[in-house]
Parts: structure tokens; C-alpha cells; sequence
């Protein structure tokens, strides 16, 4: 029987994570106790989230401990069974992390139906990228019909989901994002009304031309220089769900130079901002509403979606820090075996 | 008959506002045009956005422009009615600015009744700042029974009424202020739980000790140092209303050294905070509520209140300064001519 391959936090990432902080080992694959599932890796989700994880400082979530499997959400399959709920072959959402193979107790399964949408999508349109957008927008941003909306990493597989939404509900959606490829498809296949590459010498004059009405409710996944940049043209009473900052993920200490924080704060009472940090998991009342909706929406047409599939498992490290980096295009999975529903 | 005295806006002050910035001169009493009333101020009040206003900086209002009359709320007194609605000798809230003398329409003023409460609570805790703590604590604190609210700027207008309506509600009330004697003051006359002296050196220990559950609402009215020592406390969830940022109120430049946006924003994700700037002339629709609810409260006692009345119009500008060093003891008034209800 093939070894259960998996990635170990062997040490802290300061800056970018490598293969010296993920070691990448074999060991022989568990068997499942009375009740459990033997589930084996088809995709492994990599989201920019995972960054923190690999840190010790106190979050939302527990750190993943020196020596334990890099933590991640699966699409798993079933290959052996010791539970009256799911059978040999059944296709499910995971939290297996890094790895080939697990034992999981059923209660900690999602089922997936091939037949009613890839099962990648469970860990991305379909999944958490799709319910934070989804959360970030009904909870936080409250889009109105005509408001303008920017989404920062908007190819990503947050972002992607956030300006599709805003724009069924009727707004200007502008996103942000580090490829002039990205924003191409972003307008073409997505709908946006316009995006703008940060990387261009002149994204602010550009940005601002995009949003000729201000801004109104920003969904802020990156920080840095776009949030500078959207800052200057918030609209009295818009809104900032954050949801995530990539660009400081990988910093190792703070800039020099003039303190941010003062001028911001100013902004906030003058305009009379809202900020909202938020985390879909504290919002699992929704996650209903959010698969009705958005499969809906699938089905109609109405939300597209990419996924940029990595082949083979040796290359995780590889692929995760192209995401740090912004070089993935749309929604990130490693394909870790065979997928047998896609032809 | 006397002349009408006053202070013009001569140019804009950069840092603290001086003689040189605010020019007091005489000018003849207006006289009051058809359905028009003739105002001696009583009261002037002063209050730290007063400052904010004297910059050319777009905000939520207007600048005051060089050669005006500097803006300002007063308690005054009808001494000529062409008006129906107001005979001579009523009492008004007036926005007359920094003058002894105004003409004004009876639909801009608000009539007072000194057998109801002290006129001089017009523009105090039945007034403007009542209201902002009332307003912020209400839409945006949101305290539950149980929580933990910091109120920085403790014993001033605002912050002393913020406490009480807490405290009212339930929570653990703990002021920030700046001097022991007003820390003395928010405890014994407000029943705020603890009060901390931001001047002390172990000030970050001191609130530390002061929280013991965390920090669930922190009511900013200064920013500096005591925003950063509350960022350190707060609990998941906490709200921010950003009222006020006086520490900054006369800074010309931003300081080096590290950029405290980054890490913020990284606090704002992790604990899942909301901040949100406001004003209390946005939420109109609550003032009918809140008269009736301060009112009460302060006839059943469970609402007291500090004013530090400044005798003479010529003491204007250094009573003033004094508001933005926070030499002030609780809501701060100009006594303009006498209050002829006052015994």
C-alpha cells in the first residue's frame, strides 16, 4: 500500500515559507478505528490564511504546532469505511491539511455531489473563499443598488466571488489586481465594471478614474498601497469588511517612515467610516442561505469562477508561496490525485 | 447701547490657536429684520471639534472662513422679537458663534425652559455632548450588561456621559483622563468603576488592571497614547466609536518611526473589531429619544454632570487652549453676560 505523504511545520517561517520551515515526510497510511473514514487527498485547498497559521501569534485561530501536519481543507474521497454514513467512493470536504491520506470521524465531513457541481468548487466558489465573500458583503459591506464597490485581489478566489455579487445587487465594481491578465479577465469573464493593476506607475490616478463616484464599500483582502490608495477616495459612511491583509503576511517588521495610523484615524471620524474585521467562521448561521444562494446563481449563469489546479503534491510549497506572491490565477488547488468525476 | 463683540477667524492657526489666529473686535449690534430675533449670548460653548473647524481641511462641516465670526453653539437670550413665536426674555440654543450679540431666525433656535433644567445644560449634558454619547454609545458601542467599556477623555462633556449611560446599562465603566483629580471626580461623582491617569508611567499597567475581562467598547475621543494602550486589551468583537482624536487636534506633522496602521489592521482582522467614525448631527432622528431619556435620568438622579464655566467673553481663547491641553474640569462654558436664572 502507497505512504501517506504530508507536510510538517518543522520550524517557523520569518518571511517566506520554504522547505525548510515544511518538511515534507512519509509515513505509512492510518487505518481507520470503529466509526472513522480512511479519506484520500483528490485537491488540497491553498488559501492565503494558511501564512498565519505557520506563525505562534495569538488569532482567531490555533497556531499549527511545530511537528504537526500543516493544517488545509481537502476534497477527499472515501477509499475505506467504518461508518454507516458514508460509503467507498463518496466525495466530501475535509480538513485533512497537507497531506495524501487521513482518518476522519464522519461528523467532520461535508458530503459532495459530483452531479451538481465539480467537487473543487467545495473548497472554492462553492466553499470558504465563496461563504467570506458572501459574509463580508451581507454582514459588513451592505452594497446598495448604485454604489461602487472595490475589491482588492479581485481574480483571487475571494475577490472573483465579492464583485460578482456586488454587481447582481446592482453596483459599480472596480477591482484591484497585480496582473494586467487578471484584471482582463476580471472585466471579461467576471463582469466587472473596470480593474486596475496596483503594480502600474499610475494605479492611484487610475483607480480614481475608475471610481468616478468615490467609494463606498471596500473589501480589503491586501493592505499596503491599495489601501492607501482607496483611502483617499472613500465616500462618507463607506464600508471596509477586512478580511485579509496578504500584502503584510510575509513582513518581518515594520516600516519606517511616517506613522499611517493617525491620518487614518482621522479619516474614519471624518468621513465616518466603518471597519469591520471578520472571519466567515463566526457566521455559520448563514452558510445555508450562502450554498442555496450561490449554487443558484451557478446554475443560472449569474457567478463563474477559475481555479488555478496545481499538478502533484511534491509541488505545495511551490504553489503556496505563488499565492503569497499573487502568481496564481483565480482559486488555488494542488491536485493531489486523479479526480475521477472530471473528465 | 453696546456693541456687539467678537471673535473673527483672522487666520488659519497651525498647532494652537492664539490671539493672532482669532481676532476679538466691536462691531454695532445688529438690528432683527422682519420675523427676526436679537440674541445676547449668556453662554458660549466650547468644544474641541471648535478646532477642526478653524482648518481649511475638507471635513463633515464646513471650514470656518477667514473674517468670519469663529462657529460655536450659545445659550442666549431674546432681547428684541419681530417674531410671533419668541417674545423677549425667552431662552434659546443658538448657533451664534463666538459673539456677545446675534440676530437670528426663530426657525434656527431651540427654546429652552430653565424651570425644567439649567439653561446652561442646553449645550452640555442635555445638549450637543450628551448627545454624542448618546448617539455613539446606542448605534455603535452597543454595550451588553457585563462588558467592559473604556472612555478615554473620561471627564469631559462627552466622555463623563458615556460613562453614566453605561454604567446605566450595566457595564464595567472604566475612564481614562488626565489628571488624578479628574480620575478622582468620574469615580465618585459618576460611579465610573476605575478611572486611569494616562500621565502616569505605568498607565499601560494600570488599565491593564483596570480591565481584568478585557476591553469589549472603547469610546475614542483622543487617540495617542491611550488608543494604543486600549488596542492592546481588546476582546474579539469590540466596537470603537471614533468620536474624537484631541491629542491630534493641533499636531503638524505626523511622527516617525514605525507605521502603527500595519499592525492595527492586523488587530481589526484577528479580533474581529469594528471601528466607526461619527457625528451626532447624522442621527437627528434619536434627539426626541435622547431628551427624553437625559432628561429623566437626570431628574431621577442617575445622571450627574461637571461644568467648568470660564467667566468673561475676553477669556475666550485661553479657555480654549485650556480645552485642548484638557486643563478643563467637565463641560466647558464661556459665561458671557449673566444667567438671570441662575441663583
Amino acid at each position: 500500500m502507497e505512504n501517506n505523504k504530508r507536510y510538517i511545520l518543522a520550524q517557523r517561517p520569518v518571511g517566506m515559507p520554504d522547505d525548510t520551515h515544511l518538511r515534507l515526510e512519509e509515513v505509512p497510511v492510518p487505518r481507520p478505528g470503529a466509526g472513522e473514514v480512511l479519506l484520500k487527498t483528490i485537491y488540497l485547498s491553498l488559501d492565503p490564511y494558511m501564512r498565519g497559521r505557520m506563525n505562534d501569534a495569538a488569532s482567531y485561530a490555533r497556531s499549527v504546532a511545530i511537528g504537526e501536519v500543516m493544517t488545509g481543507q481537502t476534497i477527499s474521497q472515501v477509499i475505506a469505511s467504518n461508518s454507516a454514513e458514508f460509503s467507498e467512493g463518496d466525495f466530501v470536504l475535509s480538513n485533512n491539511g497537507w497531506q495524501t491520506h487521513a482518518v476522519a470521524e464522519p461528523a467532520s465531513l461535508y458530503r459532495l455531489d459530483p452531479r451538481q457541481a465539480p467537487i473543487s468548487t467545495g473548497v472554492g466558489v462553492l466553499g470558504m473563499p465563496g461563504f467570506t465573500a458572501y459574509v463580508g458583503l451581507r454582514e459588513f459591506g451592505k452594497p446598495k443598488a448604485g454604489e461602487t464597490v472595490v475589491v482588492s485581489a479581485a481574480a483571487g478566489a475571494v475577490g472573483q466571488v465579492v464583485g460578482q455579487i456586488a454587481r447582481l445587487q446592482g453596483c459599480r465594481v472596480v477591482g484591484v489586481a497585480g496582473a494586467d491578465d487578471k484584471c482582463d479577465h476580471v472585466v471579461k469573464a467576471y463582469g466587472f465594471d473596470a480593474c486596475v493593476n496596483y503594480r502600474s506607475d499610475d494605479f492611484e490616478a487610475q483607480l480614481r478614474a475608475a471610481c468616478p463616484q468615490g467609494i463606498d464599500v471596500y473589501f480589503e483582502n491586501v493592505g499596503g498601497k491599495v489601501f492607501d490608495a482607496v483611502i483617499k477616495l472613500v465616500n462618507d459612511f463607506a464600508r471596509i469588511p477586512v478580511c485579509g491583509r496578504i500584502a503584510h503576511y510575509n513582513q518581518t517588521s515594520l516600516p519606517e517612515g511616517p506613522d499611517r495610523l493617525i491620518p487614518l484615524m482621522g479619516k474614519i471620524l471624518v468621513k465616518r467610516l466603518m471597519l469591520r474585521g471578520f472571519i466567515q467562521s463566526d457566521h455559520l448561521e448563514l452558510l445555508a442561505d450562502f450554498r442555496r444562494d450561490m449554487s443558484q446563481w451557478i446554475r443560472d449563469g449569474k457567478v463563474h469562477y477559475q481555479e488555478d489546479i496545481v499538478e502533484g503534491f511534491e509541488n505545495t510549497i511551490g504553489a503556496f508561496q505563488g499565492l503569497l506572491q499573487g502568481r496564481n490565477r483565480g482559486k488555488l488547488l494542488v491536485q493531489v490525485a486523479a479526480d475521477p468525476t472530471r473528465r
